[in-house]
């Protein structure tokens, strides 16, 4: 039977929208479902949306919650789609609750709903990783996958970049 | 430092293309550059063409070279796009060479220029799963991994399925 | 009261879609709902779908039905989505009917849902066409439009040319 | 020959893009052309960018600049993008000049690069208009044109109304 894998939802510039009243950027709902969808995606998933912010208003009540939720969940293998500005703090965070589960945090540069959006492949990238990485906490940026005491987001170019060369 | 990852390109629906004059389906060039460009990839991958084809049209010759090309290149990570049809037929011949790298093979059900492809998707899963899963040869559709001795594509809806329930 | 606009829908490149099961591109239901949505259209439209094929597969009687239609309907600005291959023949067709009406036919080099598709701009043409030209009957394509009788499609560029320059 | 279009870009809601460093929408270059490519164009347009604002932040010597523009060009035929909120003030400044001229104002409501924009769809209907329609100015929203003393933006929903029905 393939993976069983739980979803939680946070927010972020993954699911932003467009709202062409006020010509801002909002949160509605999350573009999950479509993504996988799209993806043609046969795995078995739960999705729940625990909030709808971006990750620079996250108070740490937001990430003890998140935590909470990773480690209360009958899943082993937990994606959170998370705002990149604080997905190192948070991956931190639920790294110190030492689960015996693979979680994987992942975000977007852009939202999903741009057309242009790394969203799409970043997803792609987090389901493999949670799959096929061994127990502990991740993040996946850039085709890439991060140990949160090794990585941080480089604010100038947007890309995640590892602290110290792991060669 | 990054995983080294190579990528062979063969063709399949992944890189098929409209050709508005004459209104029929054709390859030009592979579309995975743009592809790791939209997804923000800063993996270090080299990608070659080996053919364009679709995979119906596939001779054991052309197997036969793919397999020779996973033998030979340095990398010990590879990344083959593939028609659907016949993906497992390919796979398994990949397998006997018993080879001490990690191969995993992907395709796409609609053609990446055609907007809700599922190509980007299924991309961002072979390169998370050929960095993650042990050495062997799997193949990566639908979101989940594969062994070639254990999976065949459904033709009537398109799926890839396991043979027999792994659990 | 915005003025009443009758669109015949008769297939062509413009509705094609990809059956991701046989790799080949067929007629499913037209797109133009889901085009004036996006296209936050609020003109008083009626569509109706009179068939959906190939311009090239269009025998005689097709454009009878297709001139009868134009002929019977109440409105008086009509747009008709057409395959490019023999849009000019049943616009002169319709032009014998001399009617009191303008209809403007139009069509798309590019599947509308492959991402890329002129559709959505030839669309935006021939619905502005049909409520600002005189009464008569055109060819909408290009961001120009042509008389029926001085234009003929390019079929090495797909582009319509007039057959002798206007000016 | 095809008529000559002057084409004159201000900004607006059409040509914004999305900052992924910071987040925020910001205006670059014009997309117009590749606009005018994906719509297969034939016209014969020359585009010119007078300014690059949100028309809330249009100030009265900027209205000017533009009726100005319109004064001295070559062309007679004129197509302005504009941000919707301030649209209408612009088209009536212009309409002030009484030009022997068409002119047609058009913008979007969802920025171009966002995959779901109207703006595809309103420059080919103003494309169209400013071919198809006599001298005067007029605003080209939601596939219709409107008088510029007719017409307001509904602020709650986004759509361009008539003042009074022009039935």
């Amino acid at each position: 039977m393939a993976t069983s894998i739980r979803i939680f939802v946070t927010g972020g510039t993954f699911d932003k929208e467009y709202d062409m009243i006020h010509g801002k950027l909002y949160f509605k709902d999350t573009h999950l479902p479509e993504i996988f969808k799209l993806g043609r995606c046969t795995l078995d998933i739960t999705v729940r949306t625990l909030m709808m912010i971006d990750s620079l208003d996250m108070i740490e009540e937001d990430r003890e919650l998140i935590r909470r939720h990773c480690m209360r969940c009958d899943e082993n293998h937990i994606v959170i789609t998370h705002g990149t500005d604080t997905m190192v703090q948070t991956a931190k965070l639920i790294a110190q609750a030492k689960l015996d589960k693979t979680v994987v945090l992942t975000g977007a540069m852009i939202p999903y709903k741009f057309g242009s959006s790394d969203g799409f492949f970043n997803l792609g990238n987090a389901l493999a990783f949670v799959q096929a990485l061994p127990k502990g906490v991740y993040i996946a940026m850039n085709g890439r996958y991060f140990r949160p005491d090794n990585v941080r987001k480089n604010k100038s170019t947007g890309f995640f970049e590892p602290l110290e060369d792991e060669s």
